[in-house]
């Protein structure tokens, strides 16, 4: 398997942490989201992801893009272990809470997001800064209610052990820290953060130990 | 089945389109996301819903978030018709066509987002109206791209029968003619929508014949 990937991608960093806990070994194809004006627009990577984004994995003869969708392809592929419950309500419950990252925080705060903000708009660093740190702690205060209060939660967001849930939230987490958001009304997503963090999976997934890492 | 809904909610729609798809009779529940500063921001809703966004489902003792995991949950518990392919590979390339309308498109064009842009960052209505359009042109640009360019594309996103990815291409294409952004661009797209909207189960889900329409 390859992995398109960038270290600070938090889509592509989604994706290690789902082939680490799987066991699966990969390729490492760095694009650098900004060196040259953003490696992701060159020709030959939009052959393999028409958006323009990260990561696109390949398998055999298979292209795939979209982090959730690789992920699922992979849990299809390679069940054990398994990265999401048993009972379909639980496992709706695991989704939800990976898609309100996948949907509602990290579309937002994208990269072409925020040039667009920038450079269109003519928003000024502030009021940039203001815009990404609005929807994280909207999007965290909304998964930290959910997760606080649900039964299920556990050392993780299902359990005891990691889900397609925990692959989405600790890049997020990563994202947020590297914007020094405070994350201290959000317990319950620090505690988890915590925990998954020193997990081999997650750990060898880290941004800051990936072969592009700067 | 209970679904919380409001007529023009694209994610609602959705998930309308996939419960119909599978001939799952539902309780419609209207949401109005405009009268009275929005009735998704009152408590009563936000007990079932944290985020304060549509759609919520509610099967037996589960309630639901986030439409593409309802779907998924629909899938599991209802397998018939399908709403995806059989093969991994295909089934990551039908979700990664969703995902795409789901997290590239539809979260920058939100409700709240272009309040956002209104109220907080002073944007005008132009510049709001040209935001809008660019990130529906952007991702209907590369949508249309992959699926003009692969074989597996039919009279719809995967050959004729319907999958999860007409479930969002229909009411994202909705939103982008409630917003007159020319499809001429988009010609796989507006025959796909074209081909999909005359079927029953999507007809019926249409905003314009919902309880709650104006």
């Amino acid at each position: 398997m390859k992995l398109y990937s960038y270290f600070r991608s938090s889509a592509a960093y989604r994706v290690r942490i789902a082939l680490n806990l799987k066991n699966l070994p990969y390729d490492y194809a760095p694009v650098h989201l900004l060196r040259d004006g953003g490696e992701q627009l060159k020709p030959e990577y939009r052959k393999l992801n028409p958006d323009a984004i990260l990561p696109t994995c390949i398998d055999g003869d298979h292209v795939m893009q979209q982090s959730l969708a690789i992920i699922e392809y992979l849990e299809e592929t390679h069940p054990e272990p398994p990265l999401l419950p048993k009972a379909p309500a639980d496992r709706a419950y695991v989704r939800s809470a990976a898609l309100q990252i996948a949907c509602e925080i990290h579309p937002l705060n994208n990269l072409r997001v925020l040039k667009y903000l920038k450079h269109t708009l003519g928003v000024d660093d502030a009021a940039k800064d203001a815009w990404y740190r609005h929807w994280v702690e909207c999007g965290f205060a909304t998964l930290e209610e959910h997760l606080a209060s649900d039964s299920r939660t556990g050392k993780l967001c299902f359990g005891d052990t990691p889900t397609l849930a925990d692959a989405c939230l600790v890049p997020q987490v990563f994202n947020a820290q590297r914007f020094k958001i405070d994350l201290a009304p959000f317990p319950t997503i620090q505690r988890i953060n915590d925990y998954a963090s020193q997990m081999d999976a997650f750990a060898r997934a880290a941004p800051g130990v990936q072969p592009d890492a700067e």
